[in-house]
């Protein structure tokens, strides 16, 4: 038979840190502090499993199962504490807390002091000799039992709490404005109509007795587990419906028993900074709910921290020491109990501690201990001291990294003193993190404008690229988190705030009216792409500081990584930010981003726009300089590592002008009419463009594409060989379905570079591989495989044809799906499992059937997102390839799978 | 050791018919009717591993190979003729040939009288005692070995002949119109100056020795498998490259030699009918090129078609027994003898035999026989009358149908008088099959403005739908096989001409011109969509006339079946139809199609321009009778059997306006400004809506719709019941890719359905199920297989997704694709196997792993085609759903399959 109860109390406990699945993040962790001898209140933890039998069997036959066991357990209880459930003299009152594997918002949290009755209450009143203390505590037990056990609590915002209706009507009575001003008699009369209230309301008198009282709460936790706020809670977060949550029911111990009582939270190390410093709040004669009102100003636990405090408050030493003096002097022993405490936490949990406690007249009681949340920056600082400290090795502390945190890190930031005063004037969402200033432009091509300009768009497009670059920032009306300008930032590692609704933008006047006040262009505005906040006039920035710790994270990410990372870059700079985090080559340059600036646009469109095979040529002839000059530059910065460069992918539709003005301007630069051009731009439009003309499709029917950018790159390669450098080049055929496709762009990419290197009597070698994104390729990676020397998974396009979605439009549906929980995650943001995935896993096995030799990399903006860089190692990708910013945390992304899944 | 050379003749054979892959279609008949005492000239046929050998190793090796079997073939071909090749008395001559295993343009075809030189045309014309034509017979034997093995043959048309030059120089000379004008000096100086042509054009003399003739014959035949128009040919028509050609080297006979002599072809049946009666044209004194060349008319075999012939060409008794006799009655034994040689033939080869053959001197020989091509009807009624005829069995019978061929049985046809005499206008694709003639209209909604009309458009859209209904045929301007209208076309079995890019269509005049010529509004024209022929004026037409072996098939169809047959149907009136040809059922009702008629169109708009839940619920309400009563009337029609109704699945932009008149109409209706319906409308157009806002993402984030359609399901099958039918409803979620979303839907419509069931206090049983056409969907499908009761495969948009080819816009690139054979077969048309095919494959596997009682079929256009539905019976599909024409196709194929895969 099961066990379902677990005791714990003096030293002693029948579970440990091990059990978290069994008895809850908070039933494991006191059991785990009774083990190595800190002082925590006894009490017992009933079991995740009963939650389990109680959803599936209901209570009767569940609670049958358990009575005993929890008779004999409170019995246990009561014998460590010497006192009785509901004595009239020594009256034992116990909490009663839910504690799941992860701490979840919408469950049942708390009930305290349940054990009181109107015998009880007295008994307390005499042995605390307080009565004010017991008849207060009633009335709140009161007041939280039936809210939460018995449905009292208000549904919707507008309604009242009827306990708070009535304290209130108590004290407007009495003519005192708070709670702390009654007296006994008025508490006293308080329970009476508290007690009125709930025969109101449910028909049945308040419950008296203690045991009656402890069932109902700990069915009041298990039903909380399956009320809709959890049950939503947990599909966001992706919670099992049978993780189930435990119950603790635990001693009371009281803080609020006069001035050597208190109670507190602290952190062993500094949750904002990671230094290791012993910190925390407290408050003298004090109960948790008084920290959390908010009433009284919390002290610091420690001198140093209470030294600290003041000065950046400006509260003068004396005024500090009388009235809010640390712990360390007001209760210097118990202080140094703490003290001690805390670090025997940290050292036995090897890990920054976050704890809650009470002081009950002079004596220290834990109430919890956990793993602390804190910053990126912490989070960096914390795992490499404690690998100092030898308190863990290096593959812990590398583990203890969340990669995504990283971010926080590699991006400036506004000054805190710059953030005090700033007026805040919009919030969008956070699409592409870093702070930024810069004076107001309306249009991509006057970027160039202001020194420091930003980017203010209703949303951009393809054309917007070179102005996107120059900015200093980006903010956008419309769109979201993967929306063009969201995308094109985060890839360019520029600060963007896309989506801010409640901007105006009107192009005509140039201006940007939000809240009534209206910012025309040339005024400074300031953007924090890692919050979405948007304020106004020109904020101070601090750059990312890359310390040294930050190295040697990256340090052991390459030493424990299996997969290695590449960047997707489109220019030489880009590239060299790259470099420097880190990347080892190129994993996608997407050619058709070099199109859009000045000249290059132009020749572009005379090639759309040629009415046949010789006029294309021609005006190919013009781009193809301006492309071996980038491809120069981008193998000059990747000197010795691969580069992949994908041939033109999108439709011609994104490269032609869709205003008249740009249209006419085009029809006189190629001599055809205003018509002819208007003409040309609508047969190039398609209904589904994503599936449309485009990638090898445009290659094949156009091969003399594929010939320019073929002798563009293998002319660069010769060039930058010739200055000794080690060229790689990687020659990427995007949007294969069919072999076929796949050889046609092979025979004409070997024949144009065959041609180069005899004109230039000098060769190269190169890769010819296909970026596999099409649904149907990865059915038939085996064939595909046959002529391949690498894949590279486009996981974009892939998500988008194997969902069936298209990104631009998801918009209307998407949120409502997450929201809803019919999907968990954004499927753009977070590789999809079961359905990408498993296209992914395919089209690897099928690949590799064919070509064990074969190379397999992932360039989609997943590469970038640590649980799909995970799935690409255990699916057995050589690497993954992510924009520059992102390069760092697909490095620790990588590290830490191979670590996990070794 | 292989053997590489098969030899024939007199009675004996090294073959059989039974060896048609390695001696060809014609080599293996050869062998064949000797075998079977057909008279058949002496001969050899080397083998397509030969072939093979030859492209592999080359020449030198391959004839080193196989020279002495050939001369030692040779040996014996002389010895049964006894004649010899390349003698001065008594010349063998031969004739060489390629033979493939299906008949094959492009490739070299025949070489005759090879064997002549210099000495044995003297032999020659000294055996036949004809001068003149062994003359003859040699420079035609110069022309065509030297414009074939020699390459003389001009490449492109403007190039002349260079051998058609100088006999027209010659003719010109002497004032001759005709060949056989020219006497035999006239024909020796031709071969003198044929052959100093060739020393001219080749630098060498034209070769005189026969071996080295026949050698380079057979090289010719060989190099003719690797020539660029067979390996075209063979991309087209996916015929492997290593299945090679055979070469047949056969003793010349001649149908010249006088007036026992002739050529002629010959049918066992009426290859346009299927009438049991032989049929053939011949020739006295002519070969096989001048039955092509047409100066002469063709005399039928048979008495009775000669008769028959005389009066179809209106030629009086005594003309035609003088001028054009029959076989029957010119050579009366040679006649019977071939007669007996036919009705041999058959009883052989069991089936209808297309036969070569030529009479030389009163002796017949057989040159040819093969499986005759025939029409639709012929193919119907011969494998009805052979059966009948217990030649063949039921399954054998069956199997002789080729299911496509069944369309032409099904729809009207114009009479062959009228074609006569029909005008033509233009050509267009043959998108939807049927005859029709009617009065011009120009737009949808005047398709009722006259009592007979053919709707011309330049392109169709949904809004036309109605009015396509109501027209006799639609004729387009724009737009392929898979346009909008001819998909409607076809699903709704009305006659369809697309993409006729002749037309130019003005709206504004209400005028088609085309060629100069301008019809107008109410003029009448006619449409042949079998072949797109589009003629002027009013054509009589006859209908289909579903004959009693019709009958007879598709009684033999449902007996041998394993897979059964639904339909797709919108209408009452197309389920009427489709169960007349048989359907079991309905696979698909897309229910958006009934939106776009009069009222409806304008309550479904309301319902999309509501700005909230009441506004659509109020507009719903309003299409909920309209639904109500077509869904009662397809319950009716299809009593007994299952009807699958899909939910809403098309993006709510295509039910908008997109004109400013209607849009300010629909304005006017709602009490909007043009403005709001115009910024309504720009929000709903999407990027790709094909991926967009559609599906069971409508009913999703619109619950209220798929209330409403389960409602008018539910409240039409109750009241269906009510009349005493037997109404089974199957209600389908479009678009699914995740278990949530058919869960979210599946509640909906139960609690609807529940709903109704109370307010009726009645119940019926229904399923609930989804379409499987998005990607992730077959992923899944064991996750989605566990809550649907059956799957229905959308191929359509399963191609569309798992390609990536958008199919509105896939006509950019598609013909490219298909025509440079980098696709082999349309995808929309013939369902990819690899790619799509895997899907389902992978689907049908993983649904039943958690379902085996799952009904699965497939309800996308593949459904009516032979070669898909082959596939989906292996696959294990319990049915196929096509539109109602493609019903008898779709049943044939299905139990061709069975057979086939038994
Ligand atoms: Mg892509
Ligand atoms: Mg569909």
């Amino acid at each position: 038979m099961s066990k379902y109860i677990y005791t714990f109390g003096d030293g002693k406990a029948e579970g440990s840190a091990a059990m978290k699945n069994l008895l809850g993040g908070k039933g494991s962790g006191l059991a785990e502090m009774n083990l190595i001898g800190i002082p925590v209140p006894p009490g017992f933890t009933i079991t995740t499993e009963a939650c389990n039998l109680y959803t599936k069997n209901g209570a009767e036959s569940t609670f049958a199962l358990i009575k005993a066991d929890v008779e004999q357990a409170l019995h246990q209880v009561e014998e460590l504490t010497k006192m009785e459930f509901g004595s009239a003299e020594n009256p034992l009152l116990v909490s009663v807390r839910s504690g799941a594997r992860v701490s979840m918002p919408g469950m049942m949290d708390t009930i305290l002091n349940l054990g009181l009755n109107d015998v009880s209450v007295e008994g307390l009143s005499k042995r605390t000799n307080n009565p004010r203390f017991a008849w207060d505590s009633y009335r709140r037990f009161i007041q939280m039992f039936s809210d939460i056990v018995l449905d009292m609590k208000p549904t919707t915002k507008e309604d009242i709490d009827p306990f708070e209706e009535i304290i209130e009507s108590v004290k407007h009575a009495k003519g005192v404005k708070q709670d702390t001003e009654l007296d006994v008699e008025d508490l006293k009369s308080l329970v009476v109509k508290y007690k009125e209230a709930v025969k109101a309301k449910t028909g049945n008198d308040f419950p008296q007795e203690p045991q009656q009282q402890l069932w109902r709460a700990i069915q009041a936790v298990f039903d909380s587990w399956n009320n809709d706020r959890a049950k939503y809670y947990r599909i966001l977060n992706k919670i099992p419906e049978d993780w189930g949550t435990a119950v603790n029911v635990q001693a009371m111990v009281f803080g609020n028993m006069g001035n050597t009582s208190a109670t507190g939270v602290g952190f062993t190390r500094d949750a904002s900074t990671g230094e290791n410093i012993f910190n925390g709040e407290y408050l003298i004669n004090a109960q948790g709910e008084d920290v959390v009102a908010g009433i009284r100003t919390p002290q610091q636990i420690t001198l140093i921290g209470s030294k600290r405090w003041a000065e950046s408050q400006g509260v003068q030493e004396d005024v500090r020491k009388t009235q809010f003096p640390s712990l360390e002097e007001s209760l210097p022993e118990t202080y140094l109990e703490l003290k001690n405490v805390q670090e025997k936490l940290e050292q036995h949990f090897k890990d920054m501690q976050d704890i809650e406690f009470t002081i009950q007249n002079g004596k220290l009681w834990l109430l919890q201990c956990r793993n602390g949340k804190r910053t990126g920056a912490a989070m960096v600082q914390i795992a490499c001291d404690l690998f100092r400290e030898g308190k863990i090795d290096e593959k812990t502390a590398l583990k203890r990294i969340e990669p995504n945190k990283l971010d926080e890190l590699l991006h400036p930031i506004f000054t805190p003193e710059a953030l005090k005063t700033a007026k805040f004037v919009a919030k969008g969402l956070p699409a592409s993190p870093g702070a930024a200033s810069g004076q107001i432009v309306f249009f991509a091509d006057e970027a160039k404008k202001f020194a420091q300009s930003i980017l203010v768009r209703i949303e951009t497009s393809p054309e917007d690229l070179e102005g996107m670059n120059i900015a200093r920032g980006i903010l956008t009306a419309r769109g979201g988190m993967t929306s063009h300008a969201a995308v094109v930032a985060r890839g360019m590692g520029k600060c963007c705030v896309c989506g801010a609704g409640a901007l105006n933008i009107n192009y005509k006047q140039r201006t940007l009216e939000v809240g009534g006040k209206v910012y025309a262009e040339g005024d400074w505005i300031s953007l924090n792409g890692s919050t979405g906040d948007v304020f106004e006039g020109k904020l101070q920035t601090q750059e990312a500081q890359l310390s040294g710790d930050f190295g040697l994270i990256m340090d052991w990410a390459e030493k424990y990584t299996r997969m290695y990372v590449r960047t997707n870059a489109d220019t030489p700079k880009d590239a060299q930010v790259a470099r420097k985090f880190g990347a080892k080559g190129i994993g996608l340059t997407r050619t058709e981003h070099m199109f859009f600036e000045g000249e290059r646009i132009k020749a572009m469109r005379e090639m759309i726009l040629a009415s046949d095979l010789a006029g294309r040529q021609l005006a190919l002839a013009k781009l193809l300089p301006f492309q071996r000059t980038d491809f120069e530059g981008i193998f000059e910065a990747m000197n010795g590592y691969g580069v992949t460069i994908r041939l033109l992918d999108p439709p011609l539709h994104e490269f032609v002008p869709h205003e008249t003005a740009q249209q006419q301007e085009l029809a006189q630069e190629m001599g055809l009419t205003l018509e002819q051009v208007k003409q040309k731009v609508h047969e190039l439009a398609e209904f589904n463009p994503m599936l449309g003309h485009r990638g090898c499709r445009l290659g094949i029917t156009y091969p003399e594409i594929t010939e320019m950018q073929t002798r563009a790159i293998i002319e660069a390669a010769l060039n930058i060989k010739a200055k000794g450098l080690d060229v790689k080049p990687e020659i990427m055929v995007p949007l294969v379905g069919n072999v076929n496709e796949l050889e046609h762009q092979l025979k004409v990419v070997r024949k144009t570079a065959d041609t180069v290197f005899k004109e230039r009597n000098d060769t190269i070698h190169y890769l010819v591989g296909t970026m596999i994104e099409v649904p149907r390729a990865c059915l038939v990676a085996d064939s595909i495989g046959q002529i391949a020397e690498f894949f590279s998974f486009g996981t974009n396009d892939l998500t988008q044809m194997t969902l069936g979605f298209s990104r631009d439009d998801a918009g209307k549906f998407l949120p409502y799906y997450i929201n809803n929980g019919i999907l968990k995650v954004d499927p753009f943001q977070v590789l999809d499992r079961q359905g990408v995935g498993k296209m992914v896993e395919l089209a690897v096995k099928n690949g590799k059937s064919t070509n064990p030799n074969l190379k397999v990399g992932i360039c989609g903006e997943h590469g970038g997102e640590p649980s799909s860089v995970e799935f690409f190692h255990i699916v057995g990708l050589d690497y993954v390839s992510c924009s520059p910013f992102r390069v760092p945390i697909a490095r620790v992304a990588a590290a830490i799978a191979n670590l996990t899944h070794a």
